[in-house]
């Protein structure tokens, strides 16, 4: 098991869906950055269930409390626990699922794996657990706005539905402003219409979260193995329902020339080294050239659904049917904005440490001044 | 820098495009492996420059020289160094590129993070390092062959052309038949025609190259942090070029229903654990599931091209213009597919050892026997 | 900051003396293992302050709450996030502290390295954060109870008082019954009076404090920079005031000659490798042999006494000195020995699994049956 | 099998006795260090055996050849390969020592853990291995003499004889002056008698080695998990034959008061901030506080003897006897002095970069300008 993530900055999460808390230790997050709990639950609010009626009917306050790491408003450098109570775990029985895997969910792997699965709404493989993500997110997300880098998720795709791309002044604005959190505020509305038509089926639909980070500075990632671009793809294809990431052009560079997508240099007005284009997404060798850093990720439709499945019986050792009831997202794309907004801050906040922008103990001390 | 992939199964790489020597170490390989060096140059040969009308023309034997590692022609549980010297670095003048990043290449970060930039063919920032991967993944095949599992990885897209899916049995055989290193033959034709179009006009062209691993058992992969998918994502987008990473459906995720997609369970005349559809790509939860792992890389055109570019000049700190001269590959895709079954190799067995398939010290003590 | 330890068996420690909760979450514990908060209770009730007139007089009850990580009774292989709330802060005013350092702490460190020092009872400087460890260890020392493994740890030296050596089988025993958690009752006698008359002149004194694990297979530990006695000597040597370790014989080897304490191998009467005598303490070339495993660290008297010290203030930039009030420990040793314990226990589970000996994801799948 | 030290300045070692090479891969080294083969050549030339006839008399050039991470005589930020070949493998037969192993060596350990064992001059638990410790030594020295921080290693014991106490000034000068390196040149007359006089008996001896760091500035070491001396502790016990380790004042605080131990600060002269003792040996909550670093080691004396033996015979599976032939060292002291500089100097040079002393990439940027 590994349940932590990061080099110097380090999430280690914890807890799932049924049990009496989630939460996660951040270690390493430099002293003299102030930090509340308000930080962190607004974060958490976004991904919060039960908000709107496209997602889950699941109530939970998913409120935060902070176990240590705070001195007098400011983090001390020393580890940062976070933990959410969960108050709203349904007493329904999930023993139907005991043997009977759900297509398209971990189940099988889990028992494979660990033999004593908790079955119990998805146990640790259910979407929950984010909010460890979301705790060490926040804070990272704080301490990267101290260095005036901002890191904004939003959905551009649902099923065939996709967003005009919106300047990023208005991005965030527009986002707020519908429970789809997408930019473009018509496509939103359609969007919504079609999760609802998902869900009035019993069905769900998937969708494409793009994540944007302004004001990183160039020299972030470090060859060969440890690269910008392979710790964004892995923590994002670890969020729960991702089977695909791209960093700037993504799949469409396939079908390009270099001489098309090739980004050029060139010194702008104040003498700033700018490309032309942003075909990479920021990211060149596996570092920031301080362009915005633009990432996709490809979101599953929720794969529980009312509609009847094939699967097995692990028990009895044979063929069975399922129907899954309960309260489901019919799209997760939405929630999945504030995931993958914090799983990119937290990969940035560990590179502007590892590379020298951030001081590792106290952020008094950083040589960087952007 | 990191330079070291993988927990336990590890590769720690080295050397540069015109350097003495390039290599890897690879720690953590159980003993009694069957290891020679032949097993190793098959598998660097595939990547080896020089062999055909749509690679660079840069000649280099790549020979691999094993200095550890090895007892009475076994692993012995220590270090494995592989080592291949440089015999053909063109003695060329690459000074111009000291202070004139090339668009699309990692020059400008190199410069802004290390300050002391190896600017000679591209330093380590060369597709040269890959070298090292495929070392160490020469000798994960080698150990995932003991399990009986085969990875293979070629072209499935180049432009816009497209290849048919092939039945596995032939695609190996295939493969080795074209340049392109595509497993359909009319496809592999197409391609290596637009590839030459594109040489021909000083250009390069993309592509997708897709990886199969079949034989995987399930339960490799470890929630949250250390999923599978995680980790196959961050060692193939770290390959060079490499833009986009999917498993399974991929980004077709987007404008799915559950209902289609979800892969049903049942058991299959063998009393085995099968799912109908393989949407997932062998991977649910972050878990292999025993369906055959697949994945595909977006590869962007070589960025190195012959026609005229926009840059900067870091020297005179002016806008500047730049014809990049030298022997480049006008489409990197075929040379490519022996990095990705190299690194995906590399992830399988590090988990498999992880997961406890594969006994970490003694390769005949290990309880799973396929 | 670096707060976990382990590699597969990994524990992250977090809390301050004086803040809310200290605690620990414990990841990559297989599954199946049957565990409950009294099995941590009873550990944390041997490091517990306030027991006995030679400890603190601070009263805590140091109750454990498992947050998560346990299904039916066992662990389910995801991480087990332990906790215990701080009730008994005496709300003195530690502000004092603020800028003068104590000698012999590492408030001094503290200030320089982080800026905002959490001074409130040594912040996350205080033997407190032990509990950290022994919530680690106590499940470790359960995991390994599953695999005839025991680790003791027992008081051998209080200043010039030495204990004679007992029969391991009555040690447990004896230990339980003086408040010195020593093995030699005569000589425990002794020390609880040498500590008190310390006590009383306001002073502290140091000792050692022997561990000894029995059942340890042979071939724990992984050479060059992974040797169990490294391992080892790390954790013991990071337990607050700890300034010596060593393995088996320790300093005593240097005025020794090799044809006096090489351990000579033999068959035993059931076909047994043994050695003769134990000059390695259970470990050659950074490997288990099979021999129990023994090391000896030295412990500084506590730091904390009331005669009147000198020292300086940071903050009007001269010398200065000082009287520490408070409840202090006149010799921590007896406390100690859970601690080291613990971080004994931690070690090996994580060498057990790491050589294959548990199974990384199930313990119900482990090859090795004692 | 873990063969890398460190965690942003790390060592991967490789290599064996008799196999074709030994050498290390130092990844993390930033750029900008003027760096030569010479500069590594100086710090081998101390471990070298056969310079003495207190050492082997086995002749080695022990000639380094660097392989990569240099540009223009500086390093550039990537992994930095030296090589040693060796070039004396003595080609007797040691296929006596196959299946019994040696009393006081790992050979037992390395059968059981891993099966096919190099048993040829002891494979990897030779004391050769070090080659890899000094190559990453002599780097990490390198590095930090740009911080004027200096490591000298000194023999302060060898069986009863002791040295006195020498000044930091003249220890460097007199240590190069006996082939001890002792800093009390009649004691290390004495000492070299002392060996010769085991040697004449086919025997060996133990000792101390001691190692001071200056110039170490406060605030280096992480608690809880990553403390200095936890660092420390581990290399050091790391190197084969190490069976304690010391710091400050070691196993003396067991009979130590606070009282009078507890290192007491004040301004000096210049307004700095020092302690009029250093029992701590500079080093407080496991964190440097300015003063020296100092450690000690415990050292046995060679197993390899050439008295007789008693040993079993594994594949006969009965008791035997052995003597060793071959060309040991009667007292390995002198030489670890090398490799205890080299491991000191590799935490110290990691924890400057990870405590944000050293810019990580690039030393040019570094803040601290002591």
């Amino acid at each position: 098991m590994t349940n932590t993530t990061g080099k110097i900055f380090r999430v280690t999460s914890f807890g799932t869906s049924h049990g009496k808390a989630l939460g996660a230790v951040i270690d390493g997050c430099p002293a003299n950055l102030e930090l509340s709990e308000e930080d962190i639950q607004i974060e958490l609010n976004k991904r919060r269930p039960g908000t709107s009626a496209i997602t889950t009917s699941r109530q939970e306050a998913d409120k935060v409390e902070i176990l240590s790491g705070i001195f007098e408003g400011k983090t001390d450098g020393t580890p940062i626990a976070g933990l959410v109570y969960n108050t709203n775990q349904k007493s329904k029985d999930y023993s139907p699922l005991k043997d009977t895997p759900r297509p398209g969910h971990g189940d099988y792997c889990w028992i494979e794996k660990y033999g004593n699965y908790n079955y119990n709404g998805g146990g640790r493989g259910s979407g929950r657990v984010t909010i460890g993500h979301v705790i060490g997110g926040a804070i990272a997300k704080k301490l990267l706005s101290q260095f005036n880098i901002k890191v904004i998720s939003h959905v551009v795709q649902i099923g065939d539905i996709m967003a005009h791309s919106t300047d990023i002044n208005i991005l965030e604005e527009n986002i707020s402003k519908n429970p789809v959190r997408c930019g473009d505020l018509e496509a939103a509305k359609a969007m919504e219409d079609l999760i609802l038509e998902k869900k009035s089926e019993g069905d769900s639909i998937g969708g494409i979260v793009e994540t944007i980070a302004v004001g990183v500075p160039a020299g972030l990632g470090e060859p060969v193995f440890g690269k910008l671009d392979g710790d964004l793809a892995k923590i994002l294809m670890e969020i729960g329902a991702v089977k695909g990431v791209e960093i700037g052009l993504g799949f469409d560079v396939a079908t390009a020339s270099a001489s098309e997508i090739n980004d050029e240099f060139y010194y702008d007005e104040f003498g700033e080294v700018e490309t032309k284009t942003n075909s990479s997404g920021g990211i060149l060798g596996g570092m920031s050239n301080s362009m915005p850093i633009v990432s996709r990720i490809a979101v599953k439709p929720t794969p529980s659904i009312s509609k009847v499945q094939q699967t097995i019986n692990l028990k009895e050792h044979e063929n069975a049917s399922m129907e899954i009831k309960g309260r489901h997202d019919p799209c997760i794309c939405p929630r999945v904005t504030a995931v993958a907004e914090s799983a990119t801050a937290i990969v940035l906040a560990d590179h502007m440490i590892r590379s020298g922008f951030i001081h590792p103990s106290n952020i008094e001390k950083s040589l960087y001044k952007p």
